[in-house]
């Protein structure tokens, strides 16, 4: 029975689930641990705050299925707590590591630093607990492999962040390395197999029964454990489909099946909204009405029957079944594969694109026209803000995928989460571009993460939507208040002063024709390092998709 | 009785307790709030990011005597909530102030932005309620005025941060103007009189019957409120005094009574470690033995009678008293001024400064060059790690003040808090110039804090000690250990790069000779803007009295 380190067996747990990398900032608690990192296999990647390494480790996971992070006791976990939240909300699996003090020294009742001075060593893990699906704080090294376990698990099966306290007197403890050959709970084990068959069933029969069904891609229920099952449903299903704001980037958009991006009253309205809206079945992946994701609550889809499918239930109608979307998913591609065609709903195709160039890079032109520059093989992050609302216009080239944080939106997350994902791109070849797309005023917050997106992972392409402030929010309220606006920075220089060892090239594209220029030139669109486009955009400026919500919206208030 | 909206009733009361600047990130939760900023006559400071606001937020309090910080409901606040930690731990009273969305939209049950997704909107209230010595979410708006003051009482009372949650429907109700003429509790409250005075009388007979009594200036028992009673205090009881690396930059260093820093085995070996270890009597003003505020706990005061003055009591010996250290400490300083000597108490002077410029930028060189840098009117914030210990070397001339995080010990705090500070003092004209000493890989956390350093409050002087990664870590573990790296950045090229329309000068200064020129040079000492000098030192190098600590811990730990 031979033993080892707890810290080895932490790492090689996480080895297990596929971690590679593990993003963090050191802090004297958490050393020990750290020294182990290299020695199992793992990669260390530092990064330059705490919130930073979190939305990487957000990034990461979203490609490879899990991440880690690494921070130290009190301010360093404390300032890793906003990611780790936007993780929970959106279903992100991220392990939380924070290194404690040692018990031993717990107990001597000193005050340590990093405590809030009071004595007392437990705030943090219950501010944690507020956002985690599990939590473990390690005090008995008897016990630690199977709480490590326990929480590991609890991620695994919810989709979920965990966190995971852990001192010098445990990583320096032994555990019998037969723990490690009980695999961990990897994939969501099965409902009752009668309900599932049942639930697929009512399933294929409200389709057979629609006269006008349609399939909505959306991001609720965890997609990273079923977004592979979904080109093939489309393909399978042979009906008109639509992705929401969370939804976007799963599919391939490329498909003559594609109708559009759904975001209510936001959506394009000759085609994608009756579309939508005269549906009499939709088939819906891992529905999630949030205001974000539904162009402010402003879409209609009360005439439908909707089949919702969800990392743990699956309703059709009003009928709830115990089964899951990871299982679901398979088992109807199957059926469909061999069932004669469903209804014939016919949704008018979204006009194709006829790009004029316009004076100024106006957001209207910029979405339809990031349609042809975003390739295959591009993995597109979009930050939250006029960003998110723009990209549902944007059409993916098939082999073109991405995500924007829809539901939680916190702003400085996509630069951040793109670093992450870039580094996780390398390591499966699963991409081999990173476009960024972000708001001057987002960039602000994590600026500092363009460090990390300049010097590891693919290389990519991060286009700065500069227009003097936050103007998403002007749409909410402060129209020319001077709360909206946004210190003015040089944006180009940041990125190399971040990096001055790497290539960084940069430019600022005051007009469409400098940005267009750009956009054709094949040395631009292939350079194997970082480039940064600061785009010079007007204030008052937002996509059309935007300021519809808005008008339905305030409409929808005052009726 | 007329009446007021409720956002202008907060808002006023904050103007009571002498806020003029408020700190945050827009939100649209919160912007109906921050448009009755400037109509209440404050001014409102958008920051880059939320936890830099925090910090800037800290800073402006300790000048002022209050700050306030405004953010929104989820990922905003969350981001705050180290930096709000570090006020708890340091007893620095912060107003949080969070937007959270409008109660009846909550009433809806529909997901809303910022939430976690899952239907509740109280988990970041009781995250907030770990770190904050009161808490309100404000929903009635009978009572919220009544809330508004409870929790202001209490941060006044505690100096602690609060927190206060208001919606958009609260924000729009309204209140009598009439509740404003209550006074806020500014002043903390007298203890019994009969329990101070037999405290104050304990005391002097204490320090009568001692023959070697000193004074030690310590940072617990929130400075802000007692810190003006230090110097009359030294100059009345004419007995030396030390001060803590907590208490670093409260008293007058040009007093002839003050004989040097106090940090357990890291003080000066001849003088000031029998100075304080053979005392028999020690004046204690806010003792907080933590362990980064005592060498690590290798000082030994255990000979001394120990009068410890806390902001809710008095200890002489082991006899506590209700009294307070606001309102003894002009006692004592009235009755010290009229008082026959205390007995005289030969502590030797730490010996005069004699500098040899070196070939690098060394430690030991830099910390005493320091003390002639350093000028009357200047603040110094001193980040933590190699810098915090080294600043205790370092002897401020008269009218120089200053501090550091000591306790929480959160690194890119004191580049922020440098900000806030640097307005705060603009405002009072307190200070003329701020100088920020911090590591590089501390500043990489909130290096963003730059712009607001370099465009408001007084000239800032950056002094940045680039050694390539976290000096203070490798000397707990992994002195080559890449974890313990960090990645070059421009430093100089940044702080240009976040004001380009602001005058930011930079230097390089890879040797001492050249570092010594810039500090000779009076237009770079007068410079009316910000000037940024990135100091290369070695990755092995750290403050003498850093090295002296770790070799005593270590040999604690093993006898």
């Amino acid at each position: 029975m031979p033993e080892i380190l707890i810290s080895e067996y932490l790492l090689r747990r996480l080895k297990q689930i596929g971690i590679d990398t593990i993003f963090g900032v050191p802090g004297d608690y958490e050393l020990a641990l750290l020294d182990q990192v290299e020695p199992q296999g793992l990669s260390w990647i530092g990064t330059p705050n705490e919130l930073v390494g979190a939305y990487a480790a957000d990034g990461y996971a979203r490609i490879k299925g899990a991440g880690a992070l690494v921070t130290t006791f009190g301010p360093g976990e404390l300032s890793a707590i906003c990611g780790i939240g936007g993780s929970y909300c959106e279903n992100v699996p991220v392990v939380h590591i924070v290194g404690y003090p040692p018990n031993p020294l717990q107990k001597t009742g000193k005050i340590l630093h990093h405590t809030i001075g009071d004595g007392s060593f437990d705030h943090y893990h219950k501010i944690s607990a507020e956002i985690s699906c599990a939590t473990t704080v390690l005090t008995d090294p008897a016990t630690s492999a199977a709480e490590i376990d326990r929480v590991l698990n609890a991620m695994l099966h919810y989709s979920k962040p965990i966190y995971i306290g852990i001192s010098e007197d445990i990583v320096f403890s032994k555990v019998s390395d037969e723990y490690l050959s009980t695999p961990l709970i990897h994939t969501l084990a099965p409902s009752v197999p009668e309900s599932e068959a049942v639930a697929v069933a009512e399933i294929i029969k409200a389709l057979e029964s629609a006269t006008s069904p349609i399939l909505m891609v959306d991001g609720g229920a965890a997609p990273p454990n079923w977004a592979k099952y979904v080109d093939p449903l489309v393909e399978a299903l042979k009906i008109p489909f639509f992705v929401t704001t969370m939804g976007k980037g799963i599919a391939n958009e490329g498909s003559p099946y594609y109708k559009g991006g759904w975001s209510g009253a936001g959506s394009w309205p000759t085609s994608v909204i009756p579309g939508v809206e005269n549906a009499d079945c939709i088939l819906w992946l891992g529905n999630y009405p949030s205001d974000f994701n539904t162009g402010i609550f402003t879409g209609n889809t009360s005439g439908a029957n909707i089949i919702d499918l969800q990392r743990f239930s699956v309703k059709v109608g009003t009928t709830e079944f115990d089964a899951r979307i990871n299982h679901v998913m398979p088992k109807l591609v199957e059926a469909f594969e061999s069932h004669p065609p469903l209804a014939e709903y016919a949704v008018e195709a979204i006009p194709p694109i006829t790009l004029t160039t316009p004076e100024n890079i106006e957001h209207d032109w910029l979405w339809d026209r990031l349609s042809t520059f975003i390739r295959a093989g591009d993995l597109v992050i979009t930050e939250t803000g006029t960003a998110q609302a723009g990209i549902l216009q944007t059409r993916f080239a098939s082999g073109a995928h991405g995500w924007t944080q829809a539901i939680y939106g916190s702003i400085g997350y996509a630069t951040a989460a793109a670093a992450g994902a870039s580094i996780a791109s390398k390591e499966t070849n699963a991409h081999t571009r990173v476009v960024l797309i972000t708001g001057e005023g987002s960039l602000q917050l994590t600026v500092q993460a363009l460090s990390l997106l300049d010097r590891f992972g693919v290389p990519p392409v991060v286009l700065v939507l500069n227009n003097k402030g936050y103007t998403v929010e002007r749409f909410f309220r402060g129209w020319t208040a001077g709360y909206n606006d946004v210190a003015n920075w040089d944006y180009v220089g940041l990125a190399k002063a971040f990096a001055p060892e790497t290539e960084v090239r940069g430019w600022k594209a005051a007009t469409a024709a400098e940005l267009e220029a750009l956009f054709v030139d094949e040395a631009f669109n292939n350079a194997p390092c970082a480039r940064v486009v600061d785009m010079v955009m007007g204030v008052d400026d937002g996509p059309t998709n935007l300021r519809t919500m808005f008008v339905a919206k305030a409409k929808k208030a005052g009726s």
